[in-house]
């Protein structure tokens, strides 16, 4: 089948590229290149396309799923509703609780953005309900849950091909604190060190591609070695793990396959950039996926926060998407309160990245909320933010005497006081 | 008097020199160097002392104080005591509504860190209320403002000492989007422009080292001209005004008077690094003190996020001292629940910059949490975090089938898993 990929290689600019490079205001041409260049790549939902990588706009993914101890559907349901209302870019359902697959398809129904899925969730679940050991996980079960998925019409997948028998090696040569966090890492390790194989996903790599080349559904090369903690940061596991990411991108591209890398996870703040730059160069410019990252471990309960403070800093270094990190991360499964406040929190992080960038929308809408805010018009603020509906409930909760000022400086506004005595002086600020 | 400054720069290891050198584990010989060299400040609030700058834990300030909109002391108080209970490190009172002086004296009994406040506003406040015009206000007002503020037992008092005719000149021929946000600022300008004079903080710096310099008083030299906006960022009457306050920063050293810097404002990410180094060479190394900076203006409901962002990279690049900007801020006096929300994301981005900046206690409390996560050990993560309440709520709210994971991934925890399977292959992670 053609892909967006192939396609764009070929010079022929389909819908869905000429629908992101309308909404993202770049050139057909310029964007073509990119996506034909593995640069950008292009999802597709229900006829919407979404365009992710360099040049565009930073987007967010939120997730949702069930978990064997927590696994009420019509929860998960509510939690893609609220994320899509509040503007996620795209869900990923992570389900491992209840029936996997009547939830992913009533999370593909119900969502209005593009839905990725970790399919060895599924067959790491199935196998242990009927075997109780993952290391009974026969490989053909991860590749029918990966077809199954993009049948059903995923948008992308995570696929932990980078775990090779020598990142394996790797990890055990170069103790961690905190060891692998990634769940679908650890279900491939332990089945690799079960049955003493090499990862399926990387031995059966074209296998894979073929899969995904016949949907064009875009793989997400996932980081199955991310440091859980700061101080297995930046360590030789993950960069092992990322150096081979970084090939089998490439190999992926000849197939005309669309990828992204996934990234950390646990960063202190000062390596951010340092490890975006080793995602752009060892993966040629691949779209970037980060978790975060997390730049402090001290914060449970808060994590939202740590985790947008590293997405803003990747995303200004050059990330391209920010997975959301909800306030229950690391404690629970979030609630749908927390998704939302996870994905606010990233949303701001995007922004930050995207003023620093220089994209034109961000910059102009910057413009018009400093004119809006210098001239008082709170209507116009409220339209402008992020998130009208709490600008609406704070302003509502705590009325000025004067309608045109808010109850923390009331009749002594700076900028109404400055207007005011530069009318009185002739003078103009 | 002999201040901080002047004992350290005569050999003298004060009891609060040696108080923070124990709490902060720096040898004293080193602090000293620092606070003779104006490079670090310690501040005493009843005996007790903090230590702000070069080499010491980055600290973080909590705004307090009523507006002529919303003036309940009890409220006020009620924000101090949670302040304190969640780790600010000190405290501001910025009130203009009802009793200034009674407030303040009850503000500095019930909080157990040192205090800061803005004089002006009182000089300001009851001019305006008098005569019902800032143009009015008699200078005297405002040093007079200040000395009782020191007698009260203030520790450190922001004073708009670089808001120079020059300056506003500057600012009136580069013209803003969102002009002059500082109320202090905007008091001392309208004034400026009204009586065509100069400011008296400049003018008279002299009095008001004598002042500082009899009380042991720290003088946080205020950014008038900050930013309001991230358009009109790092501009030229910011600039100028940083100059000229670096200049006032070396005189006051001459006098033995500690200072620390006031930094903005709204400073778009990549341009927060560029403004620490700025400062840390215009003032020779003097303590900086930030405001967020907020790396975008368009999520005000959310500003604490936002302005966590800008502190920990400020923070990562030498900030020394963040002040917490709350949800409500662009849109209102702040509640409780919402200072407490902004103290902690501004301590959150503190320990960020902690751990960037390499500090030992942080360094050693991270190593601690990355083994009781890896241990799941939950009651030890829960004591070793930033906000123990929180995790204790969000556990307790959602309890997992084995007590040893989580909900959010049951018996496929990653951690437990991983563990397991290097046990059953013989080998350690």
């Amino acid at each position: 089948m053609r892909t967006e990929k192939s396609a764009a290689a070929a010079g022929i600019a389909t819908k869905a590229l000429r629908e992101v490079a309308r909404t993202e205001g770049v050139p057909v041409d310029l964007l073509m290149e990119r996506v034909a260049a593995g640069r950008v790549v292009i999802l597709t939902h229900r006829g919407r396309a979404l365009g992710i990588g360099e040049g565009l706009r930073v987007k967010v993914n939120t997730n949702v799923g069930t978990s064997p101890d927590s696994h009420d559907p019509v929860a998960e349901i509510r939690k893609v509703k609220a994320a899509c209302r509040h503007g996620t870019d795209t869900v990923m359902d992570l389900s491992t609780g209840g029936d996997l697959d009547a939830l992913r398809r009533k999370i593909i129904a119900a969502s209005t953005v593009p839905v990725g899925t970790v399919p060895i969730y599924q067959a790491a679940v199935e196998t242990i309900r009927a075997e109780r050991r993952i290391d009974r996980m026969n490989p053909e079960k991860v590749f029918e849950s990966i077809r199954r998925h993009a049948e059903d019409g995923v948008a992308f997948v995570t696929v932990h091909c980078g775990i090779t028998r020598r990142a394996v090696e790797r990890l055990l040569a170069n103790p961690r604190r905190v060891g692998v966090v990634s769940r679908g890492g650890v279900f491939t390790i332990c089945w690799m060190l079960a049955n003493d194989r090499e990862n399926p996903l990387f031995a059966q790599y074209d296998r894979l591609l073929a899969i995904a080349k016949k949907y064009d559904l875009v793989l997400s090369l996932g980081d199955g070695l991310r440091p859980g903690g700061v101080p297995d940061s930046t360590d030789a596991a993950q960069i092992e793990e990322l150096i081979t990411i970084g090939e089998l991108a490439a190999a992926a591209w000849e197939q005309g396959v669309q990828v992204m890398i996934e990234g950390p996870g646990h960063i202190p703040i000062h390596e951010v950039p340092a490890n975006v730059l080793l995602e752009k160069k060892l993966c040629r410019g691949a779209p970037f996926y980060v978790l975060g990252p997390l730049v402090t471990d001290l914060a449970p309960g808060y994590d939202h926060i740590t985790a947008a403070i590293g997405a803003a800093v990747a995303g200004w270094h050059g990330a391209d998407f920010i997975c959301a990190v909800s306030p229950a991360e690391h404690l629970a499964l979030p609630t749908e309160k927390e998704v939302v406040e996870g994905l606010i929190a990233s949303r701001i992080a995007a922004q930050a990245a995207d003023l620093a960038r220089g994209r034109c929308d961000t910059t102009e809408a910057t413009l018009r909320m400093a004119d809006a805010r210098f001239q008082r018009r709170w209507t116009q603020q409220e339209r402008l933010s992020l998130i009208p509906h709490r600008v609406r409930e704070i302003r509502s909760s705590r009325r000025p005497a004067a309608s045109d000022v808010c109850t923390m400086c009331g009749r002594y506004c700076a900028m109404k006081l400055l207007q005011r005595s530069l009318r009185k002086a002739g003078r103009h600020g």
